[in-house]
């Protein structure tokens, strides 16, 4: 085999199945894709959750991650932000022409690390080769299937006055570990991606209580727009202490040096809930014991004033209106 | 809004906001798709099918269709080829910079058309926007879930001795429709893509009986490739009367101009089915009653000798091993 992707291996035919067979599935390989069916069959009695993301991010290596690592762990996130638990994904490669069969044996590696991790199987994929140029490296779409366990009902339209808002730990690290690999940047404290699967992190909390209103992950715009989203499929207000937003010493040098605002750059291991004031503090500590979740911060709460809107309050008592990210911080992020 | 796509509207911030408003919901609204959740939650008992495809067929417009029309059509493609009934998609696009609005607003024409052909709802979706030269105007994944009925049981490995082989059309006509308009090539008989849904005729034929064994779209390495694939997924010989397989004239016409073979010419909207013979007949009669079966025959039988193996047999009473596509023949068909 050559050491790097032909446009045959797109084809659909010898070559296609050789790639498949001899690269693809020693890393994926379980009963239900073994089957090489145009779909994979499973079992399911109740509520499902159904996600997809495209995965695009530039460069597709950096500290604390891969593309194949991000592909898996943002789909995982995704079905985990609905209470559901995460069963099974589906993985489709678009792979430029030319692209390391050595590289994407490493992202393979990560695909297979971070769907063990997350205990979810991989039983349905499709690979296409582009000409070189018409796409850069590598984009991953997974899709993905939950089961919702009874008696969940998260939604981003269920925040209400009174409950309160929880972050899972610091903001900013996914976008500025991406952003300084890709711009050749050197900071004193590096900073790592926080990409990682939150599925078992939900889970506890909803072992904890399962009185969570709505839960997101803050990838792409950040906190803010994810509070901004909430704010009005809810239509509440959100207030929120700054001060309470943890942040590491490595992202807010950073974010100072390039003038962004931690709130707008994008995670990837960090879940936003809104629950309900009673039991916020015992949620808080069940997140506390996890890994994933040992920063968490009860950061504000929910008001039926400022209906839409998120508003942050800083430690001197001036407070301000914070919109959703206008124009875009950094392309490719994910 | 600008008429071209913004690196900002990939942003996930206002813009990817009011894409998502403006121009996607307008023509895929639905209670499931509104709640715009990082997850759809949908009800299911049974056993269910789950496939994914990337769409990134160039040109995105060509005759008889577009990557809209043939991201909806493949997917719920498919998943008949489970039996299963097509009930969910995802629907993901990854955009490159620049790309005209007024291109996307026909590609969700064609998408929402097709959709409700095939009565499958879009339930969750994504929006990547990569810079310009990163990506070729468009790519589309789309994932699905299908509904199994009870005593079904399709699998390309479960071809046995005696069968015989369906093929539900004329072969050939989506490579060679995309290939042409990607040339600008004129034909005297000009050729259409036969991208369609065929849920509806899978249905049929399960209707009128349940002894279907295999069933695949021949899609992408064409006919060849997936009898090739049947052989050695059931370790059994397939034997094809070459001048039963139906060729449109067209089709006919630029392959041999062009030096193509039309068995390993691309389809979008043909499937094989392999089926007791008992029930032969009475399938393909059944299939010849829908406008995507019409010209629907038996081209052939599966044997136990040759196991793995597809040969051909000619008029004159010649035969021939039939290997699978080798290398490609048009790259970016679908």
């Amino acid at each position: 085999m050559s050491d790097a992707i032909l446009l045959a291996h797109g084809s659909g035919g010898r070559l296609s199945h050789e790639l498949v067979k001899a690269k693809l599935l020693p890393f994926l390989a379980n009963p239900m894709l073994n089957r090489l069916d145009d779909s994979a069959i499973f079992e399911a009695n109740g509520r499902l959750s159904f996600t997809t993301d495209s995965y695009v991010v530039n460069p597709i290596f950096f500290p604390g991650g891969d593309i194949g690592k991000l592909a898996v762990c943002g789909t995982v996130n995704d079905l985990s932000m609905s209470g559901s638990k995460p069963a099974y994904l589906s993985l489709s490669l678009i792979i430029e022409e030319g692209f390391s069969l050595g590289e994407l044996d490493l992202i393979l590696q990560s695909v297979k690390a971070s769907a063990e991790e997350a205990e979810v199987v991989i039983i349905t994929g499709d690979t296409k080769v582009v000409n070189r140029g018409q796409a850069d490296k590598l984009f991953i779409n997974t899709s993905g299937i939950g089961i919702i366990p009874d008696g969940v009902d998260i939604s981003g339209a269920n925040a209400r006055a009174g409950d309160k808002v929880i972050l899972s730990g610091t903001v900013g690290d996914h976008g500025i570990a991406v952003m300084s690999q890709r711009e050749g940047l050197k900071f004193s404290v590096p900073v790592e991606s926080d990409c990682a699967p939150l599925n078992k992190l939900v889970a506890q909390m909803l072992e904890a209580s399962t009185k969570i209103h709505s839960l997101r992950d803050p990838t792409r715009g950040g906190l803010a727009t994810t509070l901004n989203e909430f704010a009005q499929q809810s239509n509440v207000g959100i207030i929120v202490e700054e001060d309470r937003i943890p942040i590491a010493e490595g992202v807010r040098a950073a974010c100072e040096l390039l003038g962004f605002d931690p709130i707008y750059v994008a995670n990837e291991g960090k879940l936003v809930a809104i629950v309900e004031p009673d039991d916020a503090d015992r949620i808080l500590a069940t997140m506390k014991e996890n890994p994933y979740g040992r920063n968490a911060a009860i950061i504000g709460r929910i008001t039926n004033d400022y209906a839409g809107k998120l508003i942050m309050k800083t430690k001197l008592g001036s407070s301000r209106i914070v919109d959703m990210l206008t124009g875009e911080l950094l392309p490719r992020i994910c």
